[in-house]
């Protein structure tokens, strides 16, 4: 949601040129201040960044972002098991990539294929494929004595070969895992080759899903739940794989989101109505919008507009049905995405704290640079969740 | 640069009383803020200020002075060398201090007496000793085994005899880089006691400098390159000695400047110009004056609100003749100097950054008090470099 001045909106951010009522009424009545998600001039990405809004510092629990992708996809992942992300992809005969995405195709119709792995080399090591999204799947290896420090099969690029996967340390648990990893993609390419669906693709001339790219090798992070930091009970309400992922991890419950895409054509009223429906069950309510991202990435100053207005009508929904007297709302974004780069970018984000305790200031609309006139001042990603649990009365007194 | 509020400018600062329309035009059109080169409250040096402004955290990478001054000066060193910087100083007959300074003498009078430096019982160690600028000099130990952790033969006073040195820790090392460096300095106060040089300044009445007094033994800070770090080529505008040596720690070329003279008569648009020249070759360029420090340690107001008028002269050629669609300029100091303390002191300094992307707040002014209410907030001197690193898109991202 966070950006930089654009000229084609006469120097404004998206965000002070959109239409935000519902944000402007919050920041007004409430408190304001900018954020470093991790740290000054340091672009996150989406892993860490949610880790540390949700209070976990990433430099010391953050062991790789394919662990949190499989636990979003809704994989279980045990003490020891490492995962990956992957993708359906394309390739010609002669094994070069003419596709990374496979034309985008639903990996669900392929779930038939993917399933009751079994490795030739390694009867020990149990394999689990899950498709998510479009041409997305989460892989979890289970077994013992398996190493996230591995690297990619993904050569992130067309017109190149699948890599092998290689151990990025010197230690046994890398080099078997690397091995164990590409015994199971040579696998998994032999079942997509032969299958009917393939076949059928082919002939419709579509693009067959006949190989899958693994990428971020990692382990859950090292993280205790929420509940037993502050004795809160949690829900998560997004279906973004990698948020939904960082919320299991921090022992959020995942709620249903009918109508939430991930994308630009999103619900975002929907979601703001199963935090509705939900409230009286949680705590604390975690309500992520991707859609601003994706526009930001797109390069699509309209649609990130758009999307940010779509986002004001979901805090006006909350503000309206929730019952204020008892709640508090943060309002901030979990990193800058710059229009113009199409990128991440470490500018701070802003935030607005609504609730009956807060110490409202002077600040009138929500914006990046607004809010920086804001008494909460510049803080980092870390010091939200203690700050947003102080309201509550559950942050442990430190020292008597 | 920055200072604290002055009686005598009617409560205001240095920087508030001096006529700078361009460092205000940077305040006006950019973005503001204070920021703690180490942290709140706490005095830096040069040597850890300017380290933490290039995004070096000095507790991590400090290891004394000596080595900065020394790189500063031109000498090479390798891994395990240790440096010291030195005073030419002037003893009486019965080796009693009696000039700190030997009157300002130009040391480098002097070097032909202090080349091919053996130390009888080590043979084995290497010294080199140069002199920079007035009485200082630069000393060099390469060899095994030397340790940095020793004590300084400067009392820091007039009217008291040079000191042994002594090991700081208990280690052998220590021990023996001690008991080396009291060989060398015997060594080098017998070749200057004899010199011809000497022999004429007693003769014309002038002071002999015969003794040298070394002080701040150091190794140099252990800090990766920032084109290793950022992927940026670097230069130093700069003649002080340890600023250079800190910028050549850093891996940025150190540039001729022509009219620097680290001092308050330095030529600051021959400095603009050198920026101006070079930086089509450069991703960064470090511009470094010195003056206002040494007004301050002077206590001169006068001298101290001209060097800043001359540093705004400075701002004005840089913003006349760079393409500012795609520069940024920061401008801050590496410390308060207090004129009425005439030393450093912690308090914050100010920071203005303009550019093409940078998120304008409302400040007009340049200074201590009106950059506060700027929209960057208060920043520690480390995150400057990975602030400005970000607008080039130059941070890489953490996570994924």
């Amino acid at each position: 949601m966070a950006d930089r001045p654009i000229k084609e909106l006469g120097g404004k951010t998206p965000l002070e040129a959109a239409n935000i009522p519902a944000l402007d009424e919050i920041a007004r009545l409430g408190e304001c201040g900018i954020m470093d998600t991790i740290s000054p001039g340091r672009p996150p990405g989406s892993d860490v960044a949610n880790l540390a809004l949700l209070g976990y510092d990433p430099f010391v629990c953050y062991r790789g972002r394919g662990a949190l992708e499989a636990l979003g996809a809704g994989l279980d992942m045990g003490e020891g098991d490492i995962a990956f992300r992957g993708n359906l992809a394309t390739t010609d005969e002669g094994g070069v990539i003419i596709d990374r995405r496979a034309g985008r195709v639903d990996g669900r119709v392929f779930e038939k294929y993917l399933t009751n792995i079994a490795l030739p080399s390694y009867p020990e090591v149990k394999a689990v494929v899950r498709p998510s999204v479009e041409h997305r799947v989460a892989i979890v290896l289970k077994g013992k004595g398996l190493s996230w420090k591995i690297g990619d099969s993904d050569p992130h690029k067309d017109e190149a070969s699948a890599k092998r996967v290689e151990p990025l340390d010197g230690s046994l648990e890398a080099k078997r895992t690397a091995e164990i990893t590409n015994e199971l993609l040579q696998v998994l390419k032999e079942r997509l080759r032969g299958c009917p669906l393939n076949q059928r693709r082919i002939e419709e001339g579509l693009k067959p899903a006949n190989i899958i790219l693994v990428r971020g090798a990692g382990a859950p992070p090292q993280v205790k739940p929420l509940k037993e930091l502050y004795g809160v009970r949690g829900a998560c309400v997004a279906v973004n794989a990698v948020v939904m992922g960082v919320c299991r991890s921090a022992g959020l419950d995942l709620l249903e989101v009918p109508g939430g895409t991930g994308g630009v054509d999103t619900d975002t009223v929907a979601k703001a109505k199963v935090v509705e429906k939900n409230i009286q069950e949680y705590d604390l309510m975690y309500l992520h919008i991707k859609g601003t991202d994706n526009a930001s990435h797109d390069g699509d100053i309209e649609s990130k507009i758009r999307m940010i207005e779509k986002i004001d009508m979901m805090a006006r929904h909350l503000l309206d049905n929730l019952n204020m007297d008892e709640t508090y709302i943060a309002v901030t974004a979990d990193h800058t995405t710059s229009l113009g780069e199409r990128d991440h970018r470490g500018d701070p984000v802003p935030l607005a704290i609504i609730g009956p305790e807060v110490r409202r200031d002077e600040v009138t609309a929500y914006g990046e640079r607004s809010c920086a006139m804001g008494g909460i001042g510049r803080i980092r990603g870390t010091d939200l969740m203690p700050i947003l649990m102080n309201f509550l009365g559950k942050v442990p007194l430190y020292g008597s």
